[in-house]
Formats: C-alpha cells, sequence, structure tokens
C-alpha cells in the first residue's frame, strides 16, 4: 500500500468511524481502524462487534491519491499521530510496518494484520428495506429513543422496537414507566419487526449527515445495515419478544387540554428544583393540579415547595379539574421531544396512563406517561 | 429580611461564590450559601472551610432594592431555584422560611440559621500586604501552579511558594521533577514566606476579573486574602517548610540554543502521540538530539517510531550536539507556559536539568525540567 492524502481528508473519515471503537477491546484488533486502498476509494472501518461504521473516501487524484492498493489496521497510537498532522500526508506499507511522512515529522509504525479483521456482511445496496429523509430519521430516534430504559435488566426494553406492516412503520420505546411511539406510513411492502439499540440510534443520528436520506437494509434476524452517503452503521439487533405496547396506549380520554409546550416546559425546569436530588440530579415527583388553570407544584419536607401557575388555552371533556402527579424527569423529557409549539394534555384518570401529543404535527406522535401514586 | 433583586444580577453573585461550595460537604450549612441584605449592599459568602469567596452587590434601587435588612443561607435547592427564574424576584424570609416569588412561580424555601455560619476573618482593606495587576497575577499564575506536584505524598509541593523579600518577589512551585519560576520586583517592604495551594489560585484565576488589580493581604500564618473588586478570596494556607529551589537553578549553562516555541510545541504534540499511554494520556519521553538542528524522537517497543526535525535559530556554547531524554508532558507544560515567540532551551550536560527561558519577557521567568535516563 502507498498512498499521498490531505490530512483534513484523513482526519475527518479517522473520525467518522471511532465514535465505536473502544481503546480497550478484549480483541485487539478492534482496537484498531481498518483501512483498505484501492484504485477507486479509500474505505475505512471502525467496530466493536457489535456496532460498526464503514467510510468511503473517493480517489479524486487531488486531495486522494493511491499509488499502489493495499490494507492495513492503524492502531489507535497511529490514528492519534495522524489526526494532529497539518500538512500532506504519504503512506507507505512495507509488511506490518507503516512509514508516514509528513512535513518535519515521519513515523514507522507497528500495525495490525488486516487478514484477522472481522469480514462485514454484505447487502444489496440498490435494494434498502425502506428509506427515510435524514431529518424524517432524526426526528423519529429524537421522539423515541430517550424512553428507552437504561437499565439492563430487562436488556430487550434497551432497545427501540420498529414494526412494519405493508402500510404502516410504528416505532415504540419503553421504560414500563413511560412510552414514546412515532408512526409512519410505510415505504415499502415488506412487513418486519426488529429491536434496535437506542443508543446505536444515539451514535447514529450524531455521526450520520442528516441532510441526505438514511438507507435502512435488514436482510438477516441479527443485524440491521443504516447507508447515509458514504457512511454505513451496521448494528447488531436485540433479541427477545418486545412487550406488545398498542393495548397500553388509550383512545378515550376524560378531557383534553391545550397548553404552550414552551412556557410549561420553563417552569417545570424550574419548579423540579425544589425536589431535585443531588444524587442523580434527575428531580423528583411534581403534581399537575388543574382548575381553571394548570398549576404544577413540588414539596420535599427537607427543602420546602413552589409552585407555578401556567395558564391554558382551552380544555375539553367531562373532568376539567383533577390533579396527577409526574415523575418531573419523564414529564420534561417528553415535552422536549415534542416539536410543536402548544401539547395536549390528555387525561383519563387519577392513576391512568396520561398522554402528551402535540397539536400539529406532520408526524404522528405520543408519549405516554405513567402517574406516581402520591400520599 | 425583605428585597428585590433582578435576576441576572442574582445568578452572577451565586455564580461568583458557588465554586467552592460543595454539595456534600460534611458541615450541612456549609453546603449552603450565606447572603445578608444591608441597606447599602448584598453581601454573598461561599466555603468548603479552606477556601472562601465573598462577593458585594450594591443596593441601586433599580437591580437590588432592600425593603428590610437581614440575613440568611440558601440551600443549594434555593440557588438551583434562583438561577433559573428570569423575571424580578423578590425574597422576603419569615423565621427560617424564604417565600421567593417570580413572574408565575412562588416557593416557600427551607434555609439554615445564619447565625451558625463561620465568621470570616478581618482585614485591613487599605493596607494590602501587596498588590499586582490582575494581568500580571494571571501571569504568574499560569507560569507556576501547572508545575506543582497533584501528589499528596508530600502535600507543602502542591502549593506555590511566595518568597517576598523588601527588593523582590519569587513566586515558585515544583513536584520535584520539574520547577517553574517567576521573579518580580516588590511592591512592599515586607517580608514573608508562604505556600497558597496551587488549586486555590487556579480557582482564583478563573473567577477574578483580571482586567482590575488584585489585592492580597496576608496578615495571619495561616490565611491569605486576595481582593478583586468586589469579590474577595480567603484561603488557607499549606504548612510545613518549603524546599529551598535556589540551588536547584543553575547559572551557567554548556550551551543556548533559540528556537520558535510554537514549531518546536506543534511536532512536540505529534511526537508525543507515539509513546501515548491510553492510561493517563500523559504521553511517554521523548529524546532530543541536537546536532545541526532540534531532532525530537519517541520510540515504544509495541508502537513504532516517530521523530521531527525542527531548524533552530542559533545556539551558542562549548557543547552543540547532544541527546537528552524529558517526559513530552514537562516539555509541553514549560513550552506552554511560556508567551514569547521564541525560548532559548539552555543546556548544562546530560543527565543535569535544562532550562527553558523566553528569548524575550517582561517577567524574569524560568522552567527546569529532569532529564529522564534512558537505555
Amino acid at each position: 500500500m502507498q498512498l499521498k492524502i490531505n490530512p483534513t481528508v484523513l482526519s475527518e473519515a479517522i473520525k467518522k468511524v471511532e465514535k465505536v471503537v473502544k481503546p480497550k477491546h478484549a480483541t485487539p484488533i478492534l482496537q484498531g481502524i481498518y483501512m483498505e486502498a484501492t484504485k477507486e476509494e479509500l474505505i475505512f472501518v471502525g467496530s466493536d462487534a457489535n456496532e460498526t461504521f464503514r467510510y468511503l473516501v473517493p480517489v479524486d487524484g487531488e486531495n486522494v491519491d493511491v499509488i499502489q492498493p493495499g490494507k492495513t489496521v492503524l492502531s489507535k497510537q497511529i490514528t492519534d499521530v495522524l489526526k494532529k498532522l497539518k500538512k500532506e500526508i504519504t503512506m507507505i506499507l512495507n509488511g506490518q510496518i507503516l512509514a508516514i511522512t509528513s512535513a518535519r515529522s515521519n513515523f514507522d509504525m507497528n500495525t495490525f494484520d488486516p487478514e484477522e479483521y472481522p469480514k462485514l456482511p454484505s447487502y444489496e445496496i440498490d435494494q434498502p428495506t425502506f428509506s427515510l429523509k435524514g431529518t424524517e430519521f432524526h426526528s423519529i430516534a429524537k421522539k423515541t429513543m430517550f424512553a428507552a430504559s437504561e437499565s439492563e435488566t430487562r436488556p430487550i426494553l434497551t432497545g427501540v422496537c420498529l414494526d412494519m406492516s405493508s402500510d404502516c412503520m410504528n416505532f415504540v420505546s419503553t421504560d414500563s414507566h413511560r412510552l414514546g411511539k412515532v408512526k409512519t406510513t410505510s415505504t415499502s411492502d415488506k412487513e418486519l419487526k426488529v429491536v434496535i439499540p437506542a443508543k446505536s440510534l444515539d451514535n447514529l443520528i450524531k455521526t450520520f449527515d442528516l441532510s441526505v436520506d438514511v438507507h435502512v437494509y435488514c436482510e438477516s434476524d441479527s443485524q440491521i445495515i443504516f447507508r447515509n452517503g458514504p457512511l454505513v452503521f451496521y448494528c447488531r439487533l436485540l433479541e427477545g419478544n418486545y412487550p406488545d405496547t398498542s393495548r397500553l396506549i388509550p383512545s378515550e380520554f376524560k378531557s383534553e387540554m391545550k397548553i404552550n409546550r414552551k412556557v410549561f416546559l420553563e417552569e417545570l425546569e424550574i419548579i423540579k428544583g425544589v425536589s431535585l436530588s443531588t444524587d442523580n440530579g434527575k428531580g423528583g415527583v411534581v403534581k399537575l393540579h388543574v382548575n381553571g388553570a394548570a398549576t404544577i407544584s413540588s414539596y420535599t419536607a427537607q427543602t420546602g415547595k413552589g409552585q407555578s401557575v401556567v395558564e391554558y388555552d382551552s380544555i375539553e371533556g367531562e373532568e376539567t379539574e383533577y390533579d396527577i402527579s409526574f415523575s418531573a424527569k419523564y414529564l420534561i423529557d417528553a415535552l422536549k421531544a415534542i416539536d410543536d409549539d402548544f401539547v395536549y394534555f390528555k387525561y383519563q384518570g387519577n392513576m391512568r396512563p396520561f398522554v402528551v401529543a402535540p397539536c400539529e404535527s406532520t408526524v404522528d406522535e405520543l408519549q405516554l406517561i405513567l402517574p406516581v401514586r402520591t400520599y
């Protein structure tokens, strides 16, 4: 392998794939980044066995010039050095030694054997299972992944469930105390039910260029592949049966209150401070008292009490006066996941799940929160 | 106590003093912030018993209006709530309950008994031991505190020693592997030798407004007081005898090499990556080879080797060809502490302390580094 590359292009490529690489991975070769040079493109791969990024850089003869094709696996020390170089870089592989030259500096660095690097599964690039606009993909991830469980007690709940039938796609996540759901029209005639780790979706939306489309390939029971321009993400699916959440979502309510989302969110952020636990920063329980206005309050014997009054826009239904208590964090997360300026608070009884949904939205979405019993 | 205050002014005051407040301090009252309202000013105090910030806000009848003087100690929950409020705040203290009102929100919060809050030592505000310009103070701290020890093995070495005689002030810090020293003209006729914790200096320069003067009061053996406009910092001195460092500093050298500081620093940052330990990120040892140019190199059996060649500007003395090895981190820290574009590398023998000093500087300063023996 022998090539010349612009340092910015190389740094960018390393940064695209290194997010999932763990410097202390039990499999030493996965501590490195796979790099392959062909006459047409450079291929970079970073992986932790569960999640893999693959990135392509075209050989344009200007920023990248391949004199002799080849492949290698770059150690963490090599990529650290490469990212700091600021002038044109020459790389020549002699056996397992990579000679790097750039302006004043030159290096002879040990590499890993590329034949030992795990092979990636193949997929039919022209036949995605379905495709979404980048912005749509981001919106779906943002409205669901935060509601997945962070605890490994029930591993299946740490994922976002994608349930695709011939006419619609449902994305659902729940930690059994709250649930986030987005329903969108299917662009495929396939049927599918898979659970994608929420952490992987988070890695994805932080790395993908969401101004371009995301193509999704799901041809196996164990893996899902996301393609976003020159960047491809391979992700292991969660195994197990995702609980049936459809019967949790109520369709009839005792009242629907329309309220300014940002104002309510701002007051909630203030009030949660009263019961803020210094241990986890999650804030405690807030009470919502609806009676001509929406009053949120919080009380702890140690700290004291606080309340904020927010005028609602309208309320309709049979029960327009009620009290209900929630985890402050869950209500804040739900309100942050919604984009519209106004939300509906849908009440169906003191100890029944409470629904928050946008008043106007291009997306069919809802956030459901189980109330907390207070005494 | 009854007062009205602008929320930005109040947030600013809390942020000025809370830096040293520890939310889990063993003495519960120190978890809070002391607040006293007089007809002339509001006084805020935050402390962890070793370090204390005191901040004054004038009562101007516009941003701050005191209707009834008084004092209290605000819990962490109260200050968290106060910092989030965005409209004019009214505070009324009834016994130990503080009633807070701002726009839509109101609170009744428990406070601590202000009589239990530790008293601050008094000092003669018009008679500082010495005064420095804020920028000068910042420069001295920046050039010394990083070289103090981070280990508690010899607690005295975690501080910066100020040795003041009638004509000059010496600021010195060392962790016994390197030393940073600044010498400046004394503005006082007093003699003094105290050791200030390096961490306290760091707190100071991050909080002080360094466009205005710093006045220093040192009237006791155990405490030093820094005043910077309306902000005062009280700090416990380190106890013990600071080692005599004057005989460590050589006056004669075998050669002096003049080199571009930024270029050398940049190459050093690249080369240290070769021996970068993933455990501590400190980088390992680099070798400096001087022979017509300055070549820095690094080698580890596991990673490989790298070198950078930096042309020097001039070299003078009897020994103009030599090899010497250092901790990469120490050399990087030393070069970062210097402001001038060019530095002198002063060599006095293979295993003797090496001195780095600016070529031109308004400050009399030096950085000394002990070499590392390599085989």
